[in-house]
């Protein structure tokens, strides 16, 4: 029985999250029972969504209960076994949590997924070929509806799902423009990814001047929007829709230690006619498959590109999230376990 | 050749609309053209949108032009015609703007329509089966999409629009909400008009009181939203979509005279994974016979009911308007002109 370093919420955040509200324990695994398997993580992914879980509010999920492991995707093997489907080293995706080590029942559907590790690497069935990219996928086709010749922006646009969503998009003959924090994201985000332009956000601290520089990179206005950050950059983005836009709520990172957020001009919604729809990807499991399979075929001949920021051990997991939460991560962040 | 009593856009609005940016003027009908045909307006239309068209800013309607009629839609009769189409007698609805007779090329596709008032009064076709009860069919069964045993809200409930919302979703089978500025609209709204419960605004100053009414007015949350007004109101219904709840933003007649007008929890939308669409009826014609038809039959064997406010004369018509962006009016605005 493997030794099992874990991290838990010891207490909810007041405003900003802080490493003090996690609790680094350890503890043995404990013996499978039938139809268990022990996996081990060998990628733990942080994402967004984790800080609205640590808060005690009513959101779409239930929050993380305190005193518990913290929730979140890991990628990993398995260890031992005594589930029939699974066999020691197969490599799995499962929701094992901040731990090093997770044992799941892995009979119930959903709980633990065998990869294909040959053409496309296990951390990335964490980002663009796993719940990120699903997101991307989602939001971009399902809410935004990208025809060719349109404009698509996303916010965060070199991040885990903003990435792919600019991919996809210039995939369906859009204009990709995304809006990113810093010359070396923007950079990125134009030559590596091919996005058609990128704003950099901190460069104009100044909504005028961020209004100015989203106008140059969307000359003919915005026709799809996908939205990972909310606050300033939403009301921006809102001033360069044209009619008949569609916006994709994915994300309103800004709010999430509980500062006012407010959307300042709601009434172009009205005027410009836009649609504006929030979304959960897991509520929507029927596209997973169509999404994977494009993705993963995307990712394995090299069409995709993603980027990483590898913190090393399950201790690092607390600065690698709260960074996360401040935009210091370039591309998904994950946690490597081994 | 009639004398024809005219109001014009003299200058527009600087803040609240006033009557001085109106001016009354008089003049001859020209003699008609081949194809044309004099109408003589029995029913001026006044409608919250004419507000913003005041504007001289972007909007999805082009302002209306300094110096000339103020632009509206007329129910009468022809009283003159070169059009075979149309003869001395008939009814016709049009957009004859606010003066007392208009020229019409009655050739042109939607210039003026004939309509039957053996069992719709003549007046009805300028709101509950015209504009606004299509506005309210529209918005509701094709952005609210009511089924059984949701909850719909619409502000300005006692209106030309609302009224229609809440009659049209009862008859869905839906619990229908309004919300309404003052005891006798909320008496009217439920005892008349059939809606379960009304909440008066003007009751509750305190945004935490305004919720605490809306909340026990709404048992089981909200499903679908029908906005008229926007500002507070907007966040109060907000905070009580159930998840997966519709919003269809059809005015946010708050914000017209340029007061800021920010929606205050825009992770709502997020967090509760819902559709918020701005629309304009105009913009879908392939649905008005079906909603025309359904209003007809409805208005002709008294299943919807609706009230009117009259001014008299064509000198009324600003003050009457005036009123009606301050919720003077009861149900429908009209200016009586003959």
């Amino acid at each position: 029985m493997p030794h099992n370093k874990q991290i838990l919420l010891d207490n909810r955040p007041t405003g900003e999250a802080v490493a003090s509200n996690f609790k680094l324990v350890s503890s043995e695994t404990p013996a499978l029972q039938d139809g268990q398997v022990l996996v081990r993580h060998h990628y733990l992914s942080l994402d967004p969504y984790m800080r609205g879980r640590m808060n005690d509010s009513k959101s779409y999920a239930a929050p993380q209960p305190l005193g518990q492991v913290m929730q979140g995707g890991t990628a990993g093997e398995v260890v031992e076994s005594k589930n029939a489907k699974f066999s020691l080293g197969d490599k799995v995706v499962g929701f094992g949590g901040w731990q090093e080590y997770s044992v799941v029942d892995a009979g119930q559907v959903g709980m633990l997924r065998k990869v294909d590790t040959a053409h496309i690497p296990l951390s990335a069935y964490l980002g663009a070929v796993g719940m990120p990219g699903v997101t991307a996928w989602y939001g971009l086709m399902k809410i935004c509806e990208p025809k060719p010749g349109e404009t698509v922006v996303v916010s965060a646009a070199s991040g885990a799902v903003g990435s792919v969503v600019g991919q996809l998009a210039k995939a369906r003959g859009c204009r990709a423009v995304g809006i990113a924090g810093g010359k070396d994201k923007c950079d990125y985000v134009v030559q590596e990814l091919g996005f058609d332009a990128c704003v950099d956000y901190k460069a104009h601290k100044d909504p005028k001047s961020l209004y100015a520089a989203l106008k140059d990179a969307t000359p003919n206005g915005v026709d799809g929007y996908f939205e990972n950050v909310g606050g300033v950059i939403m009301d921006t983005v809102l001033a360069r829709m044209n009619a008949f836009g569609r916006i994709a709520l994915c994300g309103m990172i800004a709010g999430y230690d509980g500062q006012p957020l407010p959307l300042t001009t709601p009434q172009l919604i009205l005027t410009n006619r836009l649609k504006v729809q929030g979304f959960i990807v897991s509520e929507h499991m029927e596209h997973w498959p169509a999404a994977l399979t494009e993705l993963g075929t995307l990712v394995a001949t090299g069409k995709l590109k993603f980027r990483e920021s590898v913190a090393q051990g399950i201790e690092a997991a607390p600065e690698a999230f709260l960074g996360l939460l401040k935009g210091r991560n370039f591309g998904k962040q994950l946690v490597k376990l081994i």
